[in-house]
This record gives C-alpha cells, structure tokens and sequence, in this order.
C-alpha cells in the first residue's frame, strides 16, 4: 500500500482541491424526502430508519462530491448516537465513500493507554482476533486514517503509528491545535520553556512521524490544526513534515485566507475541513431572496458548495502562495 | 436522580470496599468452556460468537463481584472492535452490571468540539431524538458515569457536565494525570506558572465540579489520576472536592501503599480500578505450585481476586489513614 500522506496529496492534486467534507448528517437537518423512503424501507422501525437516513443522505452526498474533493471525513459521534444500527450505517458510509474512490478520514478521537489504543487502532486501520483465532476487518481497508487524540502521550500514539508504515499504508491525524474556543484553555497554556501547550504537542507530532515520511516530503502522521487559531504558522514551522486536517472553516467562523498558514509554499501539505455548509448547503444557498435550491435537491447543494468552497480557499492559496499547485 | 458522588460513596461505604472491577475481556484469554458454549449458540458465526462470548464472561464476573465491590467499569474499547455486535455486547453488559446493582462507569474516553461532545453525552448518558422527533435512550440509563478526555477544554465538557446535574444524576470522570508511563510527555510538562498540565487540567475540573458537589462534599465531575504517578497528592490538594478513579494499581505495577494519597483523610474521595488481575485471575492465583483455580472457575477466581485487592486497599487505608470509613 502507497504511503498515506502521498495518497493524500495526489488526490488533492488530481482532484485540485484541498477540501474535506464533514460527512456530519443531524437527523433534524436530512430533507423529508430522504427520511420518507428510509421510514418506508425500515417499516416504521424509527430506529433503522434513523440509521437508514443516515446512510441514504450520507451516500447521495457522496456520490455529488466524489469528482470535485479528494477527502471526506465522516464523525462518528453523530452515528454511533444510534447504537449498533448507527454504527452499521457507519461502516456503510466509509465503505461507499471509499467505492466512490474519496480518501476515507474516520474521525473517530480515540486514545487511551498503549494495549488499549492498540484495540482501537485494530478496530479502525487493521483487523482483529475471533474467538477461533481467525481475523476479522471491520472496514475493509476503508478508512485511511483517523483522528487520534494524543493526551496520554507517545506509548498510546504507538499503536495507531504502526499502522503508518509502508506494509499498511494509513495515517493518524493526532490532535494539536482543536478549531473550538476553549481551546485556549489548555492547548494555549504557556510552558516553562516558552512556548504553548499545543506546541509541545506539535513537537511530538513531527517527531512521532519522522519514520513515515513519503516521496513528497510529508509524514503519514498528521495534525488537527484549527482554522479559527492564530497558531497556524507557528505550528507549520514546528512540524514541517506534517500535513494538517484544518477544521473550523466555514461554519466555525474561519475565513478562507485564514486558512493559508497551515500551507506551505506550494499550496501542499493541508486539507480543510468543511462539515455544514456543504452537506446541508441546500438550506443556506440562495438565489436572489429565494433558496435556489429544494431539499430534495440538497446533494446539488452540497455540490455547488463544494466547488464554491474550494475556489474560495485555491484563490486564497493562489493570492499568498506564489508557486502552489492548484495554477 | 440522586447526585451521582453520592451514590458513589454510598456504595463504596455499603460494600465496604473502593474497588472498581475494569471488565476489558481479552478474547484470547476468556476460558474454553465459555468460548463453546458461545459457538454453539452463535451456530458457528465467529463474530457473533466472540461478542457472545464476551457477554457471558462479562456476566458471570458481574454475578461473582457484584456483592463485594461497588463499581463495575467496562472499557468501550474491547467490545467495539467487534462492530456493532460488539457494541451490543457492551451495552448488555452494561445493562447487565445495573441489574446486579452496581455503580457502572462507561470508560469510553469520549471528547470532541462542544456540539460533537454533546452527541457523545447524549449517547451514553441520555436519550437521542430519532427521525420521526421521538426520543431514544441507548442506554435505558444504565450508565452512570464516563470517562472524558478533556483536551478540548471548557466548551467541550459542557455536554457531560451537563448530565451531573441532579435533574439526571450522571457523572463524568475526566482524564487528568494517566496511568501510563509516556502520560509524562504532555501531563508533566511544566508551564509558565510552575505546575505541570496535569495540574492545570486539575484545576479545570474542580472548577468545573463546583456547581455539582453532593452532600458529602464532592462533585459528580471526577477525574482520572494514575496509581503509578507521584502527582496523586498534588492533585488531590489541588481537586479537594473531585472523586478519584485510580487505575494503574495491580498490573500496570502500582501496590496498594501507592494509591492512598488519592484518599482524603476518612478514606473516602476514590476508588481504585484492577481489571486483569481481577477478571483473570484464574490464570494466576496458586495453591502452593499448582493453579488454584481451573479456567472453568474463573469467576470464583474473580471473587477472590476481588476480595484479596479491597483486603490489600482498604489495609492500606487503615494503615495511614486513621478515622476512615472502612474501621
């Protein structure tokens, strides 16, 4: 399997966007066209036809946004909400963004101590032990990395890590600068040495991925940098090799040219995250003092508002970044 | 609901013990005569098979401990592996443990953005609106408290601080100092105000306790401090009003001298987790040269395992703390 962070890349060229879409479906959000058929298919079970929704929004979603962005990254807090069915859908979900040939982010925000993180890393990005010995993958090989979150330090990033290495081909997003407001108030605590807390962290991060640096020069072991921080830069410099996963853009307040620190000279080495405004961008696309768009139309919505939104961020890209790759 | 610090200690009172039993079943170690009789009811599905064999391990533990230990703290990690079957093997065993009238900890190290957290909360801890507005409870309740990585910072808490109120009665243990040894590689560093982030962490927690602490002066916010770090008597004077869960006793290497400064002066304030050594115990307790027990005796095994930790625990407590509950 090619290194991660070279899949990576090379989806964002071909596809000439930066762009992840937050495959964040609330259930209140989903257009009654959608939620009609899943009642209907799930026979009155609001249950299985929660998760159905789900699955169906999810897939017509993707099915819009798979030849204008190369990353999507489906939350699992919003699925597995509806217990084993959610958690089917799950699975469902990545497994079609993966058929649709988008490279698969599950954020997922696990971590505990070493053995532990090695049950979910197995879980995730490898396979597991049945009761006869035998293996079982639960994703297939769909997701191609996921979030990590890096409190308990290197013996619990360990096992996600392993799964960095050529004989497995994923990644590992670690949490160092999170796009939320309270943020601040351990990530941006100062250190005796002078520098912030998720600057520390961002030091073990690139440390963490010297081993699994691809051909373009990026690490497989990457970093959740907010777009609503003005630590971008100084956490760029701190982990030249890291490719970060920019949330907070969009419908966290973060604007397009606050984006452009967390890339490097070349437009590389960052995707950004972008959840609400596009998949239910039917509700805020307008046409003059008229939606343009029905609900039953919202996967040409979430379209539109994915082509708009990387033209937002590549012209940004191209007004600071002299020499990137989107020209 | 009554405050959930409350029902903590009177359960630690009543049982007479501060022992949390950590169920993390390892398939690999959970005895033959389990493992068959789980294959014939599966009809030979593997997967099914292994999440049933959890259920039935997990069950016979609950039954042997339930009257001499108050809390029961299952780890999401060994069971979600397994997909959705493995996640009905969790919240069955989870009902389970309630039915046997034990404390239950969801330790499921849960944490993202304040709207993401509120998804999790509501998981584990409420109840979850379905397509059609009605309202679902993964959980009927039967979880207690769960564990939080508290990375994020206030916004992201709120969601689970939000269940410690006594309209719901629930608690949140936050991740403060771990019990692995590379936790020193964030939650030691020192800042600027000469504490370590683990300390930092600590005071966020005990001020985020202060709007829920019970009649017995502490908060259902608690935290989570390890057996294996010095830190545990910096931390409890910096939390006076926070519960304890102390892992890292027992197999992770820390004695029962090691885990008393995470007590108040009365031996109240924490419980104390052991999960292999207690729910594998048949592997290793002897009778002079030979196996005690046989595989097919593990949860006599359990019992005494348990028994034998509060013993060692609670001596301890008797020991260096003069008036405690345990007298």
């Amino acid at each position: 399997m090619a290194n991660f962070a070279e899949r990576l890349f090379e989806a964002v060229e071909k596809k000439k966007s930066p762009l992840c879409v937050g495959l964040d479906p609330r259930i209140g959000k989903i257009p009654e066209c959608i939620k009609e058929q899943a009642i209907e298919t799930a026979s009155g079970d609001m249950l299985a036809a929660t998760a159905e929704a789900l699955y169906r929004f999810n897939t017509a979603i993707i099915e819009a946004v798979a030849d204008v962005v190369p990353v999507i990254k489906p939350n699992i807090a919003f699925y597995e909400k509806f217990g084993p069915l959610g958690f089917e859908a799950y699975i469902k979900t990545v497994k079609s963004a993966m058929d649709a040939g988008l490279v698969v982010l599950g954020d997922v925000k696990r971590g505990d101590i070493g053995s532990t993180s090695g049950s979910y890393a197995n879980e995730f990005l490898g396979k597991v032990g049945l009761i006869d010995g035998s293996k079982f993958s639960l994703f297939d090989g769909a997701i191609d990395a996921i979030t990590v979150n890096a409190y308990f330090g290197t013996d619990s990033t360990e096992p996600f890590l392993g799964f960095c290495s050529p004989e497995y081909g994923k990644g590992a997003f670690l949490l160092c600068k999170t796009s939320n407001p309270s943020s601040e108030d351990i990530q941006d605590v100062f250190t005796s040495e002078d520098m912030t807390v998720c600057e520390v962290v961002a030091e073990l991060i690139d440390a963490w991925g010297e081993k699994y640096v691809g051909s373009n020069g990026y690490s497989s072991v990457a970093a959740v940098v907010g777009a609503t921080s003005d630590m971008q830069e100084a956490l760029r410099k701190r982990m030249p090799k890291t490719p970060f996963l920019v949330p907070g853009y969009g419908a966290q307040g973060g604007g397009a040219g606050g984006v452009v620190p967390s890339f490097d000279e070349n437009g590389m080495g960052a995707v950004v995250n972008s959840s609400r405004n596009v998949i239910f961008a039917y509700e805020k696309l307008m046409d003059g003092d008229k939606p343009k768009y029905a609900p039953e139309q919202f996967a040409d919505a979430a379209r539109e508002a994915a082509i708009a939104s990387t033209r937002d961020i590549v012209g940004a890209l191209k007004k600071y970044k002299k020499d990137n790759i989107f020209r």
